[in-house]
């Protein structure tokens, strides 16, 4: 009667990163915007450290809503990059949904701007799609808070999993052992908290 | 096991306003005054916009609720206009259902005051009656936060789609060449931080 | 695949007020106290207004919990009272669940201090019991929006509805008709701003 | 269609405290500390009142992390305590697992830092195993609200409970005639608000 | 170099109540609506209570402001009444000024509706005229924190004493055994935590 | 030894409008959006209501910081408007000043964005030149409250006058004996719980 | 012009801990109650950890207002006690008074409950009286931010220093060297962070 | 009556950064994470730009408190660095004001970690000795909002001005003539937001 359990596996994951563009990020106000491009960034890199496949689309990049964030073009200069001529659902896209099918993956890990219209359309339509659907809550932003519990409410009910970036870097890695220093790299560029944990810790042990 | 997604078609909706009268609103306190009728406006000038059958009703308009808001009342001059002489749930005036079936539409979406009686009664009665429910929940206001979020569990529970009137805008619209002029003058008119982005687009583009 | 739409009707419906005790309501800070006694207040005087059969109960009232607020006491002077001698769960006291099934009654309206305990647990077990069950959430107090929130996530995933009183008294009404100056009364005691929309238009209708 | 009441017993019930260490706590900011830290205390204390079996669980605790709290240490100086060598989800660990099934117990209490990782992930897994699971969402503390309520909508969606660490203890304790000391002396040391009413109570009692 | 401590004394203060007028009320928004009602009416009952001079006065009653709180004009039936044709700062109509003047005090207590007008106005002009002027922040409401912010801000730099209704009446009672039941009743009315206290220790001291 | 009260007189007083550009409006994020479009264009139309004399004043309008807001550009097409080749405190820039000379008034009242630059800057030079310095703080936009209350305790410190729009036009109004239509207009505009007000009154007085 | 820094200096100060009363504390809801109590348990393990003389009243402590909190009267047991029979400025009572001046102290340290009046009104006699008077605003609590702040301004305007009691500690402390383990200990009984760091360090060099 | 304007010069004044250490940090509660660590590198990064004389200094950073944040170590290699053997004000330490005697400076900037200790404390001193104060107010972190407002309430009594570091950047720059380019790039790196309207920007005039 419940929702299964599905979990990330960094073998079966896509991310899809939606208009995450210099004009349009004028209007997510739901987060601080030091903390909103810092969890876009580390959705960035964590979706580069595990190499998973990773597609960039953008809505009327030449208009108002201005060009795609540098730093995520600079992130994936080889990624498929989809500038959408017009389509608000870039699921209604072919050319991104055929960049999709081709990862051969089944899990899509999604976010962007703004939250109800960019990432939840796509969202719905990939679950109605047979895909399982994460949804990258703290790097997708929108206009407040009601708007946002809107759209959760509405990927919730359809079966989306909502996450934060760290729990999906948590989830995809499954076991410190695997790579000790890069998942530590990760979180010590992007939790302000976490990398002083790690200086602490680590002018303690050089020092004694 | 979850609520599959619905997705509004402009052909398939028609949008119900319950309420919005001028005593009712001062009723209204989750939302900042601005806001509100910011939103309220909004959502009448996309069902004009997409040409969507609307239909207007009141409670009790003659004592101390007051009439309808005059805006409303003005852009919507031919729509059904059903002042309710007593039934709180809407969907308890014949007149009203009537007004409904005659557009022949199985998607309703749906805005009042306040969210908790005037939108989730016939929200959920729509429900039962087997059409396609939409709330717009920036453009339905209450007391609080906590008699809001108790509304939205309700309806949510009983197969709402909760959502904004930008969604909903989006949605609708499906792709912006359908009309580029048309939704930019929307979000320009509603969304002050998107007119910014035109504003200063335009400025940039006619000068060079 | 959604809950049904409930509705309440008032032949079918009795109210349990469960451990509003002057010990206890130290403990209530996810509402202000002038709110939160208004709430309770109008929860009362919509039960004694619809006539529903009403049921108090207390957990250790001659302990640091204290007796039961005064103005309920005396606004059901006639009502079932069943201090518990012990039992947490008040569904787990014979005396309460045989009132309750007394009044032949199958929906239970249900408020209490605090939420997560003697509001949830008598929910969950009435809803186990076959019962319809509605929570007044906003006469129902706890300790912050943690454990509110913790507590309306199980109710409402057990099927239990969550509705303000003001929600629970238009359902319970149907139709202004029914009775317009009595249910203005009710609000006009426990909504100051519907009380102000009264007064100026008595003020102006009277005086021209 | 909806999840059926699954209540706490306490001789059928195990408490696992997973990953509250030093270092980790820096991360917690949706809780102020002392409250936090009165949470995780309480739930042990309640742990060590109704004598569940308990497990405690640590990742990396010789890397910045920092070494399991030590007041839960000395609470529970027999249980079991896996320092888990890398595992993020603690049910990946096969130890873990197995002192679990060790007790005998079919219902889980969760609590941990962070929720959407080291409490969400195993308590997804145990859904999955088939036990029943609790989560306590105050004694359970992450970065903020979004990550907090994306992790308990991706619990509750799986059928997680969430409860407070004061529901676990009323839902435990059934009937305060059980013990009445003892349940007021852990009220009396983790409930500000209930310790003035004992203090007022005793007072009076006793010089009268 | 700071403001010297000014006491208030009830054989010096008279009570001046600006513009709790029906409509204007609609437009406080920085309290919730049951708090404010509960505050205007205490800072009435203890300017009755003290028996200080108390001058009400409006300003456009017979328009959209709407006619004063019913309460306030029952509870001063003989109190000097000034609806003012059209000054905003009551200080310009005359007769309101000569009615302070024929109170002989010289510490003026002032509320009112909205605070950065309604209530600031006067009492800047209260100062300049030489009186020792009290404003109860809270019995004055304004559309949101800024406004009151920028209000208090502006009279605390003018020398304005800023106090709550709770603060006037201990400071105005000065000690419990000038009547304990008199100051008791007016917290209990009005204080719902302290009627609780009362609740608990009167049963407790009656039935032993 | 405190800020004596200085009233705005409308014979006394210009308005000076600083920096409202639509790129520097995205870095506005203290205020919702709708809102703070409403209080600057509330401040536009009193300034004209009053016959202010108005400057208008921009910093770097070709680049990023974008062009005026089209609105405040066509509401004073005579205005003097001052686009600063660099100057960040209006005040370093001579014409600027001279245009304030220019006017003969000794009362300046200061809204801009951001609060802590291009307001304070100003703002505290005036009062160094010794005008007499009123800032309305809700037509004046920043990054966030920290920001903000810097930006108003260094202000205060100096003797600027913080005050809301609404408070500007009441004082400058003196007594709506002087227009009631005018004033009444300029509200309805921009108070929309004063418009409600109005509506609701006008219908009322004019059926009967 | 402005107010000069007085510091506090551990040989010239005295702690006034006002009405911190079981029933008076169900008052305070300016602070989350396991806050609240760590804050007023800190000064009191401060007052005593730097010797400072210390005096404890209570306001009608045999009535509803309830006895003072144990722990707080355990703690000093030798220290001037001084219940008062109804005067509530404990300035009017001259038995306070006479138990400071014994102190021959100069710096008074106040904290109470409720803030508003318990803790502003004697800190307002005491500049009065020529005293330096700082009050532990962490320590002190009222019934919401309206009344805190209120009175914050009040004593701010008068001249009160207004500090958190860490910054009492440290001021009072001066140098780390004059008792590390003293101080630490203080920290890590009463910040949860700095326990936490503690802990670490201690953890880490202790294996090492 | 007034602090008059003190206008920061950039051949005035030195920077200094108090104890912004890898342990403290973990004690700053009143900014989220990402943000602070933003603000505090912007002040670094401004005083590098400015070529400021900066001072370092540390409380303890061998012990938990921890070593100072690494990049400001890196971004001020040559700067005076005064680790402190136990003062807590660190003006109590005569090297640390040797080396602000040694900029002949006399408006000091500071920022640092916890506010009302290591912030307040040299701030006032630094008052007391005649030098012109300013603190930075958003890379000046600790506990919470009322220990914040308790302190800058103490330093602005005291004549201290509060800035935040965008206020400090355009004070000092005077005029974006000076230098476009080197502005321009310290606000891209720590403002999002004007970052993406340079982005927009710069894309929009280059390609076309």
């Amino acid at each position: 009667m419940t929702t299964p359990y599905k979990r990330l596996d960094k073998d079966q994951a896509a991310v899809l990163l939606v208009d995450h563009q210099a004009g349009l990020l004028s209007l997510v106000r739901d987060f601080d915007p030091d903390k909103f491009k810092n969890n876009v960034l580390a959705l960035g890199a964590l979706a580069k450290y595990f190499r998973l496949p990773t597609i960039l689309t953008t809505s009327f990049e030449n208009g108002p809503n201005g060009p795609i964030v540098p730093e995520l073009k600079e992130m994936f200069p080889d990624a498929p990059f989809i500038p959408r001529p017009g389509q608000i659902n870039a699921w209604d896209n072919e050319e991104f949904v055929a960049a999709i099918r081709a990862t051969g993956k089944k899990q899509l890990i999604i976010a962007g701007v703004v939250t109800e219209v960019c990432v939840a359309f796509p969202a719905l339509s990939a679950i109605e799609a047979g895909f399982e659907v994460f949804v990258v809550t703290d790097a997708s932003g929108t206009f407040n808070d009601v708007t946002r519990h809107s759209a959760w409410d509405r990927m919730s009910s359809a079966g989306v999993q909502l996450m934060s970036w760290f729990a999906v870097a948590c989830e995809l890695h499954r076991d410190w052992r695997n790579d000790v220093e890069g998942l530590g790299a990760l979180f010590s560029a992007h939790v302000p908290d976490y990398r002083n944990l790690i200086t602490s810790f680590s002018t303690l042990t050089q020092t004694r």
